[in-house]
């Protein structure tokens, strides 16, 4: 059993989830508990070997909690995902493998492309492709078709594998806390369009991805994973290109395990993530 | 203040633990807890903001907790340390330095080298420095030398900054789970003797060290850090000992800055690490 | 034009090389160079802007090299290359896609497995999948029909994918310099089978992957590339594993890349790398 | 010997370079050439095993080659450096270790620090320290004054090891291409003051450090080497700073050791670096 917990922070807190536990002969075999003491903020993720009743759970929980609790017992180990693309097929690639073996932790609900080129792909998966197209129209009706699109299919978290156009604030709005981006730079360097020309002309000796929760500030949300792999004088814009892709693949890799395993907890423009 | 603990493990534990300091109005800021289920083996730290007596709260923590249960709270923040070295000075200068500046998380209380190289480097910073040959006399003589020099400091570690001797399990179970080494290899490849002519032999694409707590079994013992650097074939061997000293050094900093922040716990041959 | 040298090392080989270059007017912009000094072994990989007839060019750098030069001008860019699979899914998967997307470096002809689980995701991108099962016979009749299945398809390399079976010296010696395997872990640490389960019980910090030429001599072959990902005490085998799979994919593609970018020469038992 | 040669590219450079210690019987064992196509800009490193009188082949060389070639043949193996320092102590104590042990591959001929506290230090090791402050004086007079300190030495290079002024146009220009900094992020995120703070601030999962050339645009000379560690949400910015310290460190030893090895080639606000 996995029990995740956010809330304002005060004495006591983890001796009275404990005792709830204890009392019901439940054994932790795993904890992680951080405060942010700046905020006066608690996180704790539990990992238990006997399961029980969640709803049961969570009642008692909320009992010896503070009123802003955000509690999940035994959150459900397949989410549903939306991915919104545009050609780029690294990231893409691998959420259809590990979708297609069940070892994503999610269930691709649907693809989403503002080009068909990755059409075919997702068709040899069986996962529905919806080709979306922002040309000729305002940006304003392209969301709505989105959101239209997204809304057909539960949904959990929208990934953008890739997606090379800016969201509105509302759309942000409407999947608060739920997008996932991956950006193409070891945020903060290199903000915006083309990060790795950026970095090609400033001569950097490393690249780098970033995974990060999109909010209505560009490349400016809660970072949940990022990583970096050296390069040097010899390579090209096109070379830094091919190479970062690999870490893009990576990092959105790593960050969809973290996030849909439950261990990234999100406040203010920060994550915490129990590893 | 910060608490230790290493037990068996039982249903409850954390819930005793925290109730214990929840009932004295004790914050936890931080806290790691792990089960090693196929050991039962319960393994916790905890840091909080405020402090209290430590001898009271060890003696109502013991009450909560199996009769085997090892507990530190607010553990010395300087412990006392022995370095043993040959003639290589790049882990102790490091080890000297951090001393003399007040960050090692010890005090260095005396140097002993089996050659005289590295007396001057310790004269500079007062610490003393022993010379105690191994030439000439028998293992067991050297030992005894070894351990009378040790033993005229209060010493909570003895840490081998690269001191080329095997020593004998009489010497290890004197200073049982207290010893700590530096070996040139990121084990268990390339065990005993000159690990970078191996490594060169072999044409590894990376070399690294591994910090471990010595026992009776060369090589053997609980592994605390490891790190790697790449290599490439125009690596010679002399190459990839100088590459490597910048990989011993930072291995043996970390892991005695884990130790000695109280983060490693050693059961059976392996260590629990919070970090 | 890129054009790869190695033969037994004299002096003015260079000047040799670079002079029939620039007597056509071709101009160097990457070269990268290395004398083993041992073996008295000269590698040398020139990149140019301008581009020849290959056959003339070959025709006049044998003239100014010793006769044991083995020499590539303009090696083809799309090797072909035949695959061995068991059951695991992560490596074969990664190759399959750089296939599909033309970013691989070469074509896979086909995919050979002893077991059929693989057999459907081969089907989905249109590549031969062909089962042969080492159940019930010899050894010997087995890697005959790996032969014979191999061999109705030109073939530069044969990669084994996470192929679980050992191979004899006489397939080996088939395909001399030829096969590319990916073994989990660190390489020389952990020869032989379930590394991970040995990992797990020398409580190693860190794990790792390693593509190599394949030899008679097992998981002895000349190494191409090594990676390494921490681990930590809360990891089970199985949490190895997993942990292993993204290494393991990532070692094979680095290493697919490099063989396929003729940047990598084997002598005894070492490979020359440039990056 | 060592040669290294950069100028503006053309045809046959390499042919000619090489024919000319052909010609003397000189054997290459090692040799990185690149051309920045854009620049159109020649760079070559070559390792020979023989040696040779340094003035002849220079000349020879220059008749092979353009103009505005800059040439060293068999450079200085230990060059001299003076180090600005203000308060804290990693990197300079880094330096004076391998100097005294004679590893820096350099002299270290003087410290110059705008406080007192890394006077004792020096003294330990009998390197010059002169204290230079910069308060209640104009920043004309305090270069002036650092100026004429540093003149009191021969000096190739200047390292600042956080020293914590920004120098102006003026002094830069004095010791062109001479001054490397290490600065504490990765560039080019986190320039200017506090890059911890704001790291912490925006919550990244990794800190960094990148060493430089210092030119008149503050943290915007050309890039040496870069490095990052792992960071997660529990760092405060006390954390951040104590980790920065050890990649800052690490980093500044790896950039000297390129350097002062003839390894870095600068052109516009780029290096080429021949690791």
């Amino acid at each position: 059993m996995v029990i995740v917990i956010q809330c304002k922070d005060q004495v006591g807190l983890v001796a009275g989830i404990t005792t709830v536990l204890k009392d019901k002969g439940i054994n932790i075999i795993s904890m992680r508990e951080f405060v942010n003491t700046e905020d006066k903020r608690f996180f704790v993720r539990i990992e238990t070997t006997e399961s029980y009743a969640a709803d049961m759970i969570e009642e008692e929980l909320k009992a010896v909690l503070p009123g802003d609790a955000a509690i999940k017992v035994n959150p459900l180990p397949d989410k549903k995902i939306a991915v919104l693309v545009t050609k780029e097929y690294h990231c893409l690639s691998d959420m259809l493998i590990r979708n297609y073996f069940g070892t994503l932790g999610a269930k691709v609900q649907c693809v989403i492309g503002n080009h068909t080129i990755l059409q075919e792909l997702c068709n040899k998966f069986n996962v529905p492709f919806h080709y979306v197209s922002h040309e000729g129209i305002s940006k304003e009706l392209f969301e709505e078709k989105l959101i239209s699109t997204i809304q057909q299919y539960p949904c959990d978290y929208v990934v953008l594998a890739k997606f090379m156009r800016i969201l509105s604030p509302q759309f942000v709005e409407l999947f608060a806390g739920r997008i996932i981006n991956i950006h193409h730079s070891f945020l903060p360097a290199f903000i915006g369009a083309s990060p790795y020309r950026q970095a090609y002309e400033r001569g950097v000796k490393m690249i780098g991805a970033t995974a990060h929760f999109v909010t209505n500030d560009l490349d400016e949300g809660p970072i949940i994973v990022q990583q970096i792999i050296p390069v040097n004088h010899a390579f090209t814009v096109a070379d830094m290109v091919r190479a970062g892709k690999e870490i893009e693949t990576a990092v959105l890799a790593k960050a969809l395990q973290l996030v849909l395993d439950d261990r990234v907890f999100v406040y203010k423009n920060k994550t915490v993530v129990f590893e």
